[in-house]
């Protein structure tokens, strides 16, 4: 605790010197990423809080953090004694980030943020919320430089690439679609900014994050010459030589601002909703930019049939390791010690034997008891339950392979269940029946059809704090856009193949 | 038709001495009403659809009406000759009246608008909408008091005392929560714009507009003093000096936009999606506004236990009502020539007989046979069609009594009806009762449910296009928001008593 006491102090003492504040902290990389690189976990140093999503705000005098309903109690216990408060978004009657800075800092107060970890939206929702109170907001240089000594370099590992018979359409038919989007937006440049993204478009896959196969880059693709920023360290000769050939020209990473700095008179297509402020304020002085839902976000989320099958090749394997998972731990537990940590090691060891598996989708979620109502569990060997021929046990986990990505959770009983968690599972198996089941006209959004697996709850008084379903990549992100199944409103319209 | 052509070209004269290149005509008053008085149906006068919904756009060569799906097969019929052409709102592929303005005009035109009859909201997005293709939007005088020369004026009718004993709570009451919300919000001043805000909020009502017992005024409510802009020649003399006895400070209705001029430094709520943007742009040079949802519109959607209690009387005056004229349609159908316009007679008729019986809600809505397809018929005596005992009756209005406002709709069997129209009737009462019945959690929105009244149609590959439930005023207009139940997004939750 007294680590986390120190970078709060460290982080005010920083602030002080640049008379601002207060400090807002996305808790994100300047891709607006999920899964963070271990450069970008900011938040898990400054509060300590391992979930994989939150915002923290550091005040000269108070801190606070904002996560979901998926990880309240996580938050409350990891944050306990670190002086940072928990607070809950998204609940009725919660305080968001805005309102808590509101409430906390004088009119006339100047709050900081690092302009390329806050996409466009937020930084608007910031602006507008803080203008009414007349608290500016401040791009600042990013403070964890000076205050995290031994912060992780990005990696270096390398850039491989996705072969056509995985991704079923190759990449200059991609970026052939992108550029008649182009046209029809009257535009020169699409900027793409999110990794999976970046990944799907060059059919490229990477090592930089854990879980999720993508690297770090940025993407410009115009009608017809397509920038890529990715350091050719981690590129194989011949993949350079394919990538020059195909026309797609190669920048350094860390060029993409000045590159983009360079260009004026451009009409460029932009979302506000995942680039970052940097991109924008570096754009907007000489060019014009039109913001929309990232045209390849939509593309990328209708599956091409090359890659439903290979869905449905990688459904195959997941449900032969899931069954001989099922196996092993019928014959196990009862029989000697084993706990939560073990069961979710074996989940991945029996997932690994199949063929084309490249690792986990997510670090799996095994909870016993009372430890499956905590929505994404994490425990190591230390903390783990031991698991006995009793009750009911969640596992939620799933594998990343060449042929696509699964997220996959049961719940099995191991020995005696009660009439209520009977009850409560047939509720919850009627509304996935019913969702699963659903016919719908074209033009019907998630949040439209969220109330069919809730409903069953609902008619007893319960219900569930989070979402109801989301998109998973191809052999990228096991969370996918920009459609969802949850109440928020979401515009996109669901269309065949997500 | 000549009648149309003619309107029209006098409104291009005016254009081209304006130099203006288009004239946007929002159909609507500068209180935002849905309902018209006659002063007010200016897209009536100039393209002769009667719906009670539209927006007209007027180039000096083309013209085109939006309409929703309710009046499509109406407006078709309606505009036929008259070279305005037929457009839809918010259906699959349909054209904006923004992007067919930027179709129809060249990069640096010219549009006009009259700012008292355009809303914020809808001011912004035409603005932004325009702004990319370089057509400017300017505010242009009424064009109509020039080409319409008889054009009526608005109504002397009085306006009266709306008892305690059916409104339930009082004026001073009332105006004291506003001024508790403009506590809370750090404002001056509520602008109250929409007409049955105005009546439910200073318990008055009136005779200016047909079915809804509105009056034409504005109110500006402070957290001390409260202003109603209502010509005095209205009101009893009783009447003045009881609402200046509660310190009520009348002024005429002519002198609100003067009025509000002459505030300065002010903090002033306002609800873009309802205000006018000639109010905006007069208050926003010297005060603060600050942007809402009307909290008046939240209040008055939450029924007290005195019209909620009055609603249920009027309800059984309305079943009354509709027995004996269910009684009436049986003795008469097949035994004499009667037509859908009798019939839409008769239904106020008999529920005139009713104590407190005020007037019809709506103009009545009879359909027999394919005409029960045309959401909101209107027929006159001349194309009404003559009703037989065979096939489906459809009949949809409503009351006004002291008591509370009604909207009834019945489909009733006259004789045969077909295998589908029984099956059709039958998946329409299920999803009636899936969602009468829904019990849900606090927070849901109407957008949620709406789901529940659709799901057995589109499992036959059936819908309906139109939303699925409204709210109702309490003597006041039929259609009342914020809350709806229908898939757009709408983001005021439901609650109890709505």
């Amino acid at each position: 605790m007294n680590e986390i006491h120190n970078r709060l102090k460290a982080i005010r003492n920083k602030l002080k010197d640049l008379e601002i504040d207060a400090w807002f902290i996305s808790g994100t990389d300047p891709h607006g990423s999920e899964y963070l690189p271990d450069r970008w976990q900011t938040r898990k140093f400054i509060s300590g809080f391992t979930g994989s999503y939150g915002i923290v705000v550091v005040t000269l005098e108070h801190a606070a953090l904002w996560t979901d309903t998926r990880y309240f109690i996580q938050a409350e216990s990891e944050l306990q004694g670190t002086g940072i408060e928990m607070r809950k978004l998204r609940v009725s009657d919660s305080i968001t980030p805005e309102e808590w800075i509101a409430e906390k800092l004088p009119g006339g107060s100047k709050i900081g943020i690092d302009p390329k970890t806050v996409s466009v939206n937020i930084f608007r929702n910031l602006r507008n919320s803080l203008d009414e109170k007349r608290i500016s907001i401040e791009s600042t240089p990013d403070l964890f430089e000076n205050v995290w000594p031994d912060r992780p370099k990005l990696s270096d590992s390398p850039v491989f690439d996705f072969d056509i018979s995985f991704s079923g359409v190759s990449r200059t038919e991609k970026q052939t679609r992108v550029a008649e989007k182009l046209e029809t937006a009257g535009a020169d440049f699409l900027l793409v900014t999110m990794l999976d993204e970046l990944a799907w478009l060059f059919n490229l896959r990477g090592y930089d994050i854990k879980y999720n196969p993508v690297f770090t880059g940025f993407g410009l693709i115009g009608k017809k010459q397509n920038h890529l920023f990715v350091d050719k360290i981690k590129l194989q000769d011949d993949l350079i030589y394919l990538l020059e050939k195909e026309g797609i020209i190669l920048h350094p990473y860390h060029q993409f601002i000045d590159f983009l700095g360079g260009l004026k008179g451009y009409r460029i297509l932009l979302d506000p909703g995942t680039a970052n402020y940097l991109i924008y304020q570096t754009l907007e002085r000489n060019n014009k930019i039109i913001e929309t839902v990232s045209p390849v976000a939509l593309m990328k989320s209708c599956k091409n049939e090359t890659e439903l099958q290979g869905f449905r090749k990688a459904m195959l394997k997941d449900g032969l390791a899931l069954v001989e998972f099922l196996f092993w731990l019928k014959e196990t537990v009862g029989k000697r010690n084993v706990n939560e940590y073990e069961i979710g090691s074996k989940l991945a060891e029996l997932r690994a034997l199949q063929n084309n598996f490249m690792g986990e989708s997510f670090a799996p979620i095994v909870g016993y008891k009372e430890h499956g109502a905590i929505v994404h569990l994490s425990v190591t060997p230390e903390n783990a339950k031991f698991v006995e021929p009793d009750g009911i046990l969640l596992f939620d986990s799933g594998g990343q392979y060449l042929d696509g990505t699964t997220d996959i959770t049961r719940t099995v009983a191991l020995g005696e269940v009660s009439e209520q968690q009977k009850i409560d599972f047939t509720l919850v198996l009627k509304g996935m029946i019913d969702l699963s089941m659903a016919i719908f006209p074209v033009g019907t959004k998630g949040c439209h059809l969220d109330i069919l697996a809730r409903k069953p709850l609902w008619e007893k008084g319960l219900n569930y704090g989070h979402g109801t379903g989301h998109g998973v990549g191809h052999f990228l992100s096991v969370h996918e856009g920009p459609m969802a199944i949850r109440q928020e409103y979401n515009e996109n319209r669901l269309e065949p193949g997500q």
